[in-house]
């Protein structure tokens, strides 16, 4: 493949990656003005992992982890976000997923494809410290962001302490152990007051 | 500085870096449903720079190049947005985004803030390879979104051909030469019909 029809493939994978920011997410911004789109998730994601890469188990790659996050919702151009406290069929949204990953990954020449989608197998296998952290980012951004908007998407599904300590804290105890026992004391409080 | 004081520190600066969702810039999703804001775009520019990093010339480093991307609209914050077509008193500007640079760098742990401050000063300044191939990043999304408008931010600010050649092109040619090579033509073709 010449430089040119490379970067045609390339160029052609991120024109399509600019849908993501027309994804919707569950959880508002901090200050509540809006619901939150699923690229601007992915920054900040990505900003939490350089600011907090010092806190990740030993072992982790930060870099690595910022890249696995950049790429971890594109298949919801396809698949849309599910929300963590929605009741879903969570195999059929894992069935959406791969045939996303297949069409969006396959946008781009074949042995970019190939890295990048062994790259996002590993963040939803989560069974790599790299992944397990990144895991572990992705459900530690949003509690923060409830926290700052006195808890909009808590409310709007309903959720009680004892869903977000098993749908929260375990994956974020799993990749991240210190970063949940920094936010439990906030999360307990926010339910004792409003549970 | 105990681990949870820089625990607190940091959050406090992630908690602030999401105002930069509200940061409203001068060009539309590709689709041109609404305008871009700096966070999206700034994830946007992570992915270029992932996906690109094989046409950066000699001696980037491309995980570098992707924690400047990351950073680097941040004094947006406080600063707002400046559309590289709009009439501005640059060096006002630029006063106002070192001030923001300091005080939204100055919420982190000193030695982090320190660090970081150092490489958003990098990226600004544009004199090392890594700086100028993230700053020929940052002008080459926004012209591939217009083309995909079909120019809706072009027309916004009565932009011609000799200008786009003169804050885009010179800019893009500095940093990642290939790139400039392989949008120039389709950018002209544009304002042939269009201009």
């Amino acid at each position: 493949m010449s430089d040119v029809s490379r970067l045609d493939a390339q160029m052609a994978f991120l024109t399509e990656a600019c849908r993501l920011k027309s994804v919707i997410r569950a959880n508002t911004l901090c200050d509540g003005s809006r619901y939150e789109n699923s690229a601007e998730h992915s920054w900040h994601l990505a900003l939490y992992a350089l600011i907090l890469g010092e806190h990740a188990p030993d072992g982790v790659d930060p870099a690595r982890v910022i890249r696995m996050l950049i790429l971890h919702d594109l298949v919801e151009i396809d698949a849309g976000d599910t929300p963590i406290y929605a009741q879903a069929d969570r195999a059929a949204v894992a069935a959406a997923e791969q045939a996303a990953a297949d069409r969006i990954f396959g946008l781009l020449p074949a042995d970019q494809a190939a890295d990048l989608r062994a790259l996002w197998d590993e963040f939803e296998t989560a069974q790599s410290p790299d992944a397990r952290f990144a895991k572990a980012l992705d459900r530690f951004q949003p509690p923060n962001q409830n926290l700052a908007s006195d808890g909009i998407s808590w409310r709007d599904h309903n959720a009680t302490l004892d869903k977000v300590e098993t749908r929260v804290g375990t994956p974020i105890t799993r990749g991240a152990p210190a970063l949940w026992d920094w936010i439990a004391p906030k999360i307990r409080d926010w339910f004792a007051r409003n549970g």
